[in-house]
């Protein structure tokens, strides 16, 4: 069973449709009358991060992924709690000193602060970050348009090859390994999208999961269809580096999830709105394919337009 | 280190202290400007609750311990999240029709609903539930004023009778077990108080560590003592028995914690509308002590008013 049936058979029953509008089916709850904006996320110990053994980047990284939920729906996070389950050794003091620190650093970068939480004592580490924000209004999932401009803002992969260095699968330079892994830990979440993003997108995810899971997921209620152009999909120059020098191919990059960047589709005639606002705001947008009608098969076409096969689109929960 | 102390030296200067009143030293987090209440709160196996036999019965006992906290704040819950941690065997398709039978029984109880969350995978089973309401005020804590009465709601003491039955501590017949059994699990909370208590009370907090944990906790950065009357502090006909029955001293079932009544304070002027209050709805509200001055001692007295000791004053997490 995957979250989706977990969330339809069990639990879609006990929301209240007139106010939950996003229905559990989104990153985010929106209660419009109070215009409040709530992301609920948990992050476990061997699972969204290896092991505690560096407590401020695990921190880094989990915030961020808490405000990515709302950043990519145009909502900017004010404040956050975090509760912590753990045992006295990943409490410990200098631990704790670690975590206040990387919190106050991140506080500080995304202009947040910590309203509360809860500290209990388990042998497995694990955090829940609920992240608030207030909104008018926000981007749904699953309000994309047929021939809508698939985006994506800055580059995907790098967090990827971070957690493959911190796994020794794979062998870099010293200064590489430390920019990848520096990308797993802290992902450029892209803050100044909120002030913007709702005057162009139709509808937006983050990428958690992966590239193609969360296209997925963005459109999962829609019939709707897509085609992305794989050179187009943005990595950094750093990826590229080392897709060549180690001759490994893009695709089997580009999907494997915990970028936390914002992938939105847009109408035809928002081309230059988008552009002007890239380049006023220093936010790399950057167009990688379209929405297509339900008929057509999904599509990731190569540089000679050719439809390449993907055999890992991104993590699946599964229970 | 205590829960206090870790609070205070590693995450209090990461609050804003202008918006967030209540410095994490309270139940719960106040937004006056939005107008927001929240409680997070985390909930363990083995150590919030014993284990996930009865499914229905702990996810019942979490919700209550969750919103328990608006409701001695005077603020009625409205939605709330659920993250739960847990491995397959916990969430089973059996296990999840029994929570999320349990969360729409709890659902029409209280007139709450779910509005998201979280499930991930874990060896460990805990969860977090995030509780939402919305007020114009709230009852703090640290605002009793010298000789304030001290109330409770409800009876104390059945839970903990209820975990000893559980643990096979204590041996009772099968009408008696069921019913602590049951008060451990479904503790009658007051939902009915959200609507009155912001006429009487000076300050509140909910009992869920122990009578005098708590209410050590609602006074304290106040420079307050108190006294307790053993005999008033109300316990339940079937507790009372249990206790003459096996010869127990009362003294040592009054603060064992997971009661989730509220204890508050109020100026002696308000006790006939206290009173009218409590006739007109139903809902037990007992007299037990009074606010002393701190250079008085706290005491607990007797029936001839002579000093008590107590050994254990309830639950303090430590770390």
């Amino acid at each position: 069973m995957n979250e989706f049936e977990l969330i339809k058979n069990y639990f879609q029953q006990l929301a209240k449709k007139s106010l939950c509008s996003l229905n559990l089916n989104d990153d985010v709850f929106f209660d419009k009358k109070n215009r409040l904006v709530i992301s609920v996320d948990t992050y476990v110990e061997g699972n969204h991060f290896i092991d505690f053994k560096k407590p401020d980047l695990v921190i880094k990284k989990i915030i961020r992924s808490s405000i990515s939920d709302l950043i990519c729906k145009g909502v900017k996070p004010k404040y956050y709690f975090i509760s912590g389950s753990g045992n006295k050794k990943s409490f410990s003091k200098s631990n704790l000193l670690k975590i206040s620190k990387s919190l106050n650093d991140e506080q500080n970068k995304y202009k947040i602060f910590l309203s509360g939480g809860d500290t209990v004592f388990s042998n497995k580490l694990s955090f829940t970050i609920t992240s608030i924000g207030f909104a008018n209004n926000i981007i749904y999932r699953n309000k994309a348009k047929v021939n809508d401009d698939i985006y994506v803002s800055g580059n995907l992969g790098d967090s990827y090859l971070g957690l493959l260095v911190l796994k020794k699968k794979i062998k870099l330079n010293s200064s590489l390994n430390k920019y990848f892994i520096n990308q797993y830990f802290m992902p450029n979440i892209q803050l100044q999208l909120v002030n913007h993003i709702n005057k162009f997108a139709n509808t937006a995810i983050d990428i958690s999961d992966g590239l193609l899971t969360d296209l997925d997921k963005m459109l999962n209620t829609q019939q709707l269809s897509y085609k992305l152009h794989l050179k187009d999909i943005p990595i950094s120059h750093n990826l590229k580096k080392v897709l060549a020098l180690k001759n490994l191919p893009k695709v089997n990059y580009i999907s494997r999830g915990d970028d936390y960047q914002v992938l939105f589709t847009a109408s035809k005639g928002k081309k230059s709105i988008i552009k002007k606002i890239a380049s006023n705001y220093g936010i790399k947008l950057t167009k990688i394919g379209s929405i297509l009608k339900v008929d057509k098969k999904p599509l990731i076409l190569d540089h000679k337009n050719r439809e390449i096969s993907i055999k890992n689109k991104g993590y699946f929960h599964q229970f």
